[in-house]
């Protein structure tokens, strides 16, 4: 049986390019940057007043002049003004240039003024102080975010501050979630007691969607013809298919049998992993990609994550992938030749440690527990007994 | 000056209601529950087939017999059929029910199938293997995602499993950001040498986006006569003002005037802290709160996550707060009786800790280096010297 670790480096294996596009900068949360930001110019653009006050000549001072005629005021946005005698100052606000003709500032609660004058009320004063001086942070042409990295608020500020009105981000696959099999019935329905309601497709929506990905969702029924007919449509219309279930051996799972008529070739079927040990993985003629996923809920979500977001982030080139470990809070034993994903809830300690506590529920397919956990713990395959203080990888959902 | 600690403490004294409302179900990720999402049968709702195979009853196998004439063929979401003979099987496939005539389901690797006769090829069989039983996970009335929890995709499958098509949710609050400033110019436009662009406004907007909060964006021009419209109209549609700047002693700075000419009472000004010392919160005599942060950049966006976002979560009464730890990767030392803010980048180590690098850039108001980190340490207000190894809290951007 393919290792889940096989099973990564044949997804792995299939990076694709969809291109680049063009977006309004404040559409761009989450997207991957395909064009460096750069400084347009200096930051601080100039010497930048940091403190509301006067500005003054700082030889004035250690020349013993205390009191200072107010030339002019000079709020930020204003053009510089300056002054041409040694007792003058600037009365200058927080984000002015400062002029040439001065270089320290002195801040209003050092001052006294009365009447046009400015009187100096303390002796610490240093040449430059309350100043953040022109291209000590970037040099016009830096890179302020590279290629690769997501972008964050922050990003979008540094965006605006440099007029990048549209960001050139990577293009996103179009994605397809198929569900199938005539036991599902629509969420505002009630179910016969033989039936249940459709939810996977939900939860997989929702998942690509905090990734800012944008998903069609299919329902197919069980019928030959239909499932033939509709699996070809998304191949020809998405780049990836999602599909949650329909890929067991049954008798009335037609969409094994449409894959392989439709040109999908198997990379792997079967992970040594629990959940998720039916994993399906093909490729089509024409490149697109097909993750077929358990229909046990809790197998699809883990898949999800595991297997289709980690292939996003390395199809999209994303430079930020460490991984992430976590401490076994108990012990923990599992049996089974598999490797085991443990549904844990992550807290940090006052170590600094991240501590993985094992909330169980009852056992691997138990959807509900999800919503009181927030990660797998991923247990080696070759081992069955697992002690509190072991570091293993986490998958973070 | 007022602490940190203080600082939190008196935000969080001013928490608000704002209700709650009714959401189509896909529409609430990240929004917090203000119902107890409860199972509406059990979970699994009957017992469940797991494997595709044969049923048959499992006293047939103890008294030896292997061949079973298959009755009839049941498919997930088919009324269960039932045997009538102990040497009678049903082809049954995942997810189906499991008919009360039978009580074990053996798969199809370990059966023969031909015309019509099912010959069992494996001895080890378990009794009520293949199943999973109705209610284990959760019984009818089951609380399975409680008030205060933030809806995660999970939820929100678990939401479609019970048939919920609307869940009750949180009101959030209707925020409006305020920058100000005749230096400050749009996004498309060059400023000229003395000007910048806008841009912690932005920032501001993608991060309450984030967070899946709407908000608008104001500018005010330095006038002080439409700077008091502008602050009255907007304490009279938003329920929290967010100002990003306009806040010092500056000359031009008509905010505090059109503050407190307008009713709204100053809870404190200037934190012991850097970035974001001058940061002023105040109450309106309606109860809409004003927080007013520094122009700085990183003084906005630290003051945004470390106050604002906490008492939203505070306020919306969300579950999930527990702090972050993370240690020290380098020594690092900072003088002034303030508490620090420090930029750093997290990584997790593979013993499980959270590690935090400190990338200074060029210190607390390098807004290009927010960029490459991903969180503020917070270092205590009464030491200087800062020792690798040493753990402290973090507010993770």
């Amino acid at each position: 049986m393919t290792t889940v670790e096989e099973a990564e480096k044949l997804i792995l294996a299939q990076l694709r390019d969809y291109g680049t596009e063009s977006l309004p900068f404040e559409q761009t949360v989450g997207r991957v940057l395909a064009e460096a930001i750069k400084a347009d110019r200096d930051l601080p653009p100039f010497n930048r007043v940091t403190m509301d006050g006067i500005a003054v000549n700082y030889q004035s001072i250690v020349s013993g002049i205390l009191s200072f005629n107010i030339k002019a005021t000079q709020a930020a946005g204003d053009e510089p003004v300056a002054i041409s005698h040694p007792e003058e100052c600037i009365e200058i606000m927080t984000g002015a240039v400062l002029p040439v003709s001065v270089d320290t500032v002195i801040r209003y609660e050092d001052v006294e003024i009365t009447s046009g004058l400015a009187l100096v009320k303390v002796q610490d004063i240093k040449k430059g102080q309350n100043l953040h001086l022109q291209g000590v942070d970037k040099k016009e042409g830096d890179v302020l975010a590279s290629i690769g990295q997501m972008v964050t608020p922050a990003i979008i500020g540094l965006a605006a501050s440099v007029g990048k009105t549209h960001l050139l981000v990577k293009k996103l696959p179009r994605v397809v979630i198929i569900s199938s099999g005539d036991e599902l019935v629509e969420v505002d329905q009630t179910p016969a007691p033989y039936q249940i309601r459709k939810s996977n497709g939900y939860t997989i929506k929702a998942v690509l969607q905090k990734q800012g990905l944008q998903s069609d969702m299919i329902h197919i029924p069980d019928d030959p013809e239909i499932t033939r007919q509709q699996i070809q449509h998304c191949l020809q219309n998405y780049d990836v298919l999602l599909l949650s279930g329909g890929i067991s051996m049954g008798k009335f799972d037609y969409i094994p049998q449409a894959l392989e008529d439709s040109a999908v070739k198997k990379i792997f079927h079967k992970v040594a992993q629990r959940p998720g040990k039916p994993f399906w993985f093909g490729v089509h003629a024409n490149g697109n990609l097909v993750f077929a996923f358990p229909g046990n809920p809790v197998a699809t979500f883990m898949c999800l994550y595991k297997y289709f977001l980690n292939w996003l982030r390395a199809t999209l080139g994303t430079t930020e992938q460490s991984p992430v470990y976590a401490v076994l809070a108990k012990d923990f034993q599992f049996q089974p030749p598999l490797q085991y994903f443990l549904q844990v809830k992550l807290q940090s300690n006052p170590h600094g440690q991240l501590m993985a506590w094992p909330i169980e529920g009852n056992g691997s397919g138990d959807f509900a527990n999800l919503a009181d956990t927030d990660a797998f713990l991923e247990l080696p395959l070759e081992r069955t007994d697992f002690k509190a203080g072991e570091v293993f990888r986490v998958v973070k959902f």
